[in-house]
């Protein structure tokens, strides 16, 4: 199932860019330094399923790894398709010692694997810890909170213009280029969309905001276009300033 | 707007009752005891805005508090219906100083507001609090997880039969009858449908599962059937025993 197996040089070194582990005892460092492990897992290949009890969470180093959940009937839901940087797994620790979802790898990826125990311990001893991952859980919340709006509110089209919005990341110019991070199918499936759905909505928005589909390439010829089209169907700022800008709204305390 | 203010009797022995409180020291308890109020508000009106600027959170004695975001378009989204017992705007500490949300009352409400100054020196001094409240926020993701999977999946009659479904609140009996919290326009926004679209759905549950509505009652003679034809579209357990008993999720360090 999973390629390879060793132990990191650099595991420590890239959880530590990771501004929720900022303020982690050297004690910390020093379980993550002995236990944590570096795995490769192709495409297509499942982490864990949903119900699995866990012991170890994750922190992706380069690839997609996608969460889903699956009904009795089958069918999948995915809750989100994480970039590099983003942990996953985590969240077992207050749900009963179990994964709340499947996770698969939507690309080739290279993950660090680390035991829970280590942060249950860091949370036990480390109150500014225990805030910092609070912090991190009110962020997690608030795009949720959107995620859900959005799924009520905005129609397909809207959804895929918010999606095409945020890979801009705030470009000041109003004509841009951007690249889909994966493939059309699994960005419909993000997105809650069937591949047909996602299909019609992409020629709806296309129509209606004069974008251009080169294969993965998006050109944008009026930023202020597709966001008016886009955004006129969400309570968020234009371009999603409360939503992106997790700095600012860190706890002070 | 608020139809009268006093300082409560019992604000501190009610909020004595909710979990996320077991832990606070009696420094917190003297300052809820002195700068806590409670306060009446009828129905329909607004307790506070989107972007307000934050100092007091809520928690509702009697009634219902509808929270809600509006879009630049207008439209609202309805982000939750709380009923007694429930906190509200206390996550605006992480989320700079401000509410994310609007809140009003659904029906005539009694509640009690306290210092947002409060929680955050509790959180800062206190990280048995700090764990709990990670516990709590845990709870709410796992809820929102399963909003936007049955946005998603689920059909529309289907989201009836499960807001219906969680009102048996696990009863033992196959048939039994409910009563409708609310009235329906407030279901179908709380569902994020059109009222139209929840009347076509609610016949279409009717004749699928056979539960009988007269008025505010809801008749179901075979929580089985009902259960079967909703619970198919859902990855939880039937009843959601993975949703609702968050007791044995608590995190035990």
């Amino acid at each position: 199932m999973i390629l390879g197996s060793k132990a990191p040089k650099h595991a420590g070194h890239f959880l530590e860019k990771n501004p929720l582990f900022a303020q982690c005892s050297d004690r910390f460092w020093a379980e993550i330094a002995s236990s944590s492990r570096e795995i490769f897992i192709e495409k297509g290949r499942l982490l864990f399923v949903h119900g699995d009890p866990a012991e170890r969470f994750y922190v992706i180093n380069t690839g997609w790894i996608k969460l889903y959940r699956e009904t009795l009937d089958g069918t999948q839901a995915v809750i989100d398709i994480l970039p590099a940087g983003e942990l996953f797994g985590e969240h077992s620790l207050f749900n009963g010692g179990v994964y709340t979802y499947s996770a698969e790898a939507a690309e080739g990826s290279q993950i660090f694997t680390l035991p829970i125990q280590s942060l249950k311990n860091e949370l036990a001893q480390n109150p500014a810890f225990a805030l910092d991952m609070l912090n991190a859980m009110a962020g997690q919340k608030k795009k949720q909170d959107n995620e859900i709006e959005h799924r009520t509110l905005q129609t397909a089209p809207q959804r895929i213009g918010c999606f095409i919005l945020r890979l801009t990341q705030g470009d000041e110019n109003n004509a841009c280029t951007v690249h889909l991070p994966y493939d059309k199918t699994l960005i419909a499936a993000r997105l809650g969309m069937q591949p047909e759905t996602f299909s019609r909505a992409l020629k709806k928005l296309k129509d209606e905001t004069d974008i251009e589909i080169k294969g993965s390439s998006i050109e944008i010829k009026s930023l202020d276009k597709l966001s008016e089209y886009t955004c006129s169907a969400c309570s968020s700022d234009i371009f999603c300033l409360d939503v992106e800008d997790t700095d600012k709204d860190h706890i002070e305390l």
